[in-house]
């Protein structure tokens, strides 16, 4: 016998992202295909293109999606701004800038790293001076860490990195449309993103944008892949060591030119398509100011239920909390009991935050007033249970306070 | 203002995929999203492991998804396997085969290739001399070629890799579901497809299946991330040149280990499991033979209209027919009639076929008696209208009669 059709149970998704996609997303990605060319098809690209220069806030042409989760998008940026020996900085404050490390590694990119203590992030003043040391191409860095809850300040360090002639790529997953984020404004070179955060969809997209001079140094090693080039079609510079993350193909099959490259992932284009149309339609600072009220909301929250909370809170991203497990309790059991009893998810953390913080979101779809005090109903009753001294009524309490201001 | 929302035209997709998806896969994929690492996401995981292995025709346990195009489960599987400087041997017989020898090369492997004229398939005598005189680590072959209509017979060519050493990869995107394949009962090593074409979803996730050995090869590689290793993980062998496409961590992750790798893309993975599940509801033999009938009732209305076909006829693809364009008809005018008047996409080609055949596809949910006899009614039409001598009713007709028959 197969298996039982796909019945997901219900679930309230409040943890560091997948978050419970919104409704009208699942939607839209419910649409019947089209062809790969059809002129629909082409220009719902040409609208996914628009679209996305405005969640970023820029006007680079390259915009566009890479058919992958957020990780692919990552991985697409740097194997093709990264030659084998190029040297590239990366500032690290949490798991992803150590992914970022890794990645480019794998590209035998010459990587320097810089760290600072988890639950902090850089000063410009740091980044500059290994800046300065290092010389770098590229500087990668990530705007929201979810592991540690912290946003990155970027805009000095897009300063620093034109002033020095490096290219600026920084990861914006876990930050975009719930935390302000301004591409051109800042001077960031390349951002990539994911669906499954602040923009309420699943994951298996990721939107990328590319400024003119990282387009430059992109196409500096366009090979057009055999099968599909002309006559007159020259090779430049290093090969770009993958053909599924070679940005330079996938510009010219999203470019006028409409190169073959691999076949669109079409649902998962509907589904991009209508979380930036959501997210426009709201308004780009109207959705950060949403993300920060919820965020400062469930933040509150939980602190009036006694619990503490992680980090240096000036730089929290809005859509995380990372909160203190109360000593004596077992960080598993209560999430478990929330998945359980009450169908909600909140996260456990990585490294050296396993077992020491939970992690709780708000975001997308779920940066809403009935989510964030259902989450705190509900927590505030397994804690209890759990044996844990809570203040009765005193998150929603809180939240509701902060709601009210 | 943004876009409007996606509200895609009626399309009645007969080219050589992608096609009209299933829409029972396409309510699947709107189920709501769970967490990561919910129980319920394990097991459908786990389904989908299950489920693959049928449709493969094995019982290797390494059976799973890659989260992208068909062509990112072709790079996860070359770039797990060869190392640079590794001998890998593509018999080339279309398109998608000098897609696999450019995506080795850029693996920095040692590409050699043999080819026969497009149109054919290798005799096994002619791969058996080009293995013993390259002595390759990997033989890297297309099984069903949509450029040329060719399904290329693996039995003898896996059988020459085992008594060769050689491991055996094979692109089955194409021919999986539509065709007979049998992993197991072959030989071969490792195997990736997309759902777009027989499996009657859209593109973006690709199924995979890997034998022992090959789980070998590739683990003899592993490099576990830093972030997420922990003390006593050693690392092995030269590192996988990408992290996203590293199917030791992908292996990791879907594995009783739960390593978190890439966050699943969920409604992606719902809609794999149910064209898995209806394959496997159907029976593999049936849906063979399902797509043998409504193949040759097109191949036969065709020709009933007149028209000739292309290729060598004993090896053609079940699923979709290269039609000769007539002399002095536009083949882009009468694809856009097709469309613009009866809302259906018949296919281009590629190469040295661009501008001479049209390709018109039998598959996955369009493998079907009204979409075969509505796409030749229409194909008649405007056969007529623009001129070309067709036989009235004569590829109805044909197909008709291989339906009674």
């Amino acid at each position: 016998m197969p298996a039982d059709p796909i019945a997901p149970p219900p679930r309230l998704l409040m943890g560091p992202g997948p978050i419970t996609a919104d409704p009208r997303v699942l939607r839209a990605m419910s649409g019947p295909l089209v062809g790969q060319f059809d002129p629909a098809m082409t220009a719902y690209m040409d609208d996914v293109m628009t679209l996305y220069r405005q969640v970023f806030a820029t006007t680079n042409e390259q915009t566009m999606l890479v058919d992958g989760t957020s990780r692919a998008g990552i991985e697409a940026a740097l194997v093709s701004l990264l030659e084998p020996g190029d040297r590239v900085l990366v500032p690290i404050f949490g798991r992803f800038g150590h992914l970022l490390a890794e990645i480019a590694e794998r590209c035998a990119a010459d990587v320097h790293t810089v760290e600072v203590p988890w639950g902090t992030v850089f000063e410009p003043e740091v980044v500059e001076a290994a800046v300065r040391d290092v010389q770098p191409k590229v500087v990668a860095v990530v705007h929201g860490d979810t592991s540690t809850t912290m946003c990155q300040p970027l805009a000095d360090i897009a300063e620093i990195c034109r002033r020095n002639d490096a290219i600026l790529y920084c990861d914006v997953t876990a930050s975009l449309g719930g935390n302000e984020f301004l591409c051109d404004a800042w001077g960031v070179d390349v951002a990539t993103a994911g669906l499954q955060k602040c923009l309420g969809g699943p994951s298996g997209s990721a939107p990328i944008t590319i400024s003119e001079r990282a387009v430059e140094v992109i196409n500096g090693r366009k090979h057009i892949e055999a099968g599909i080039r002309s006559e007159g079609d020259s090779a430049h510079g290093t090969r770009i060591a993958s053909n599924y993350f070679d940005l330079a193909m996938i510009m010219d099959y999203w470019g006028k030119q409409r190169l073959n490259h691999h076949t669109e992932a079409t649902s998962m284009l509907y589904g991009a398509h209508e979380c930036a149309r959501l997210l426009v339609q709201e308004g780009l600072p109207e959705a950060v100011e949403r993300h920060r009220l919820h965020g400062e909301a469930m933040l509150a929250g939980v602190r009036g239920l006694g619990l503490h909370v992680y980090g240096d809170l000036r730089h929290k991203l809005n859509n995380v909390v990372a909160v203190l497990i109360p000593d004596g309790l077992d960080g598993d059991v209560v999430r478990e009991a929330l998945l359980d009893d009450f169908g909600i998810e909140i996260g456990t953390s990585f490294g050296p935050l396993h077992g020491k913080v939970w992690r709780i979101g708000t975001m997308g779809y779920n940066a809403r007033k009935d989510a964030v005090l259902t989450t705190l109903a509900a927590l505030e009753q397994v804690l209890r249970a759990e044996g844990a001294a809570v203040t009765a009524g005193g998150g929603v309490g809180a939240a509701r306070e902060r709601y009210a201001a």
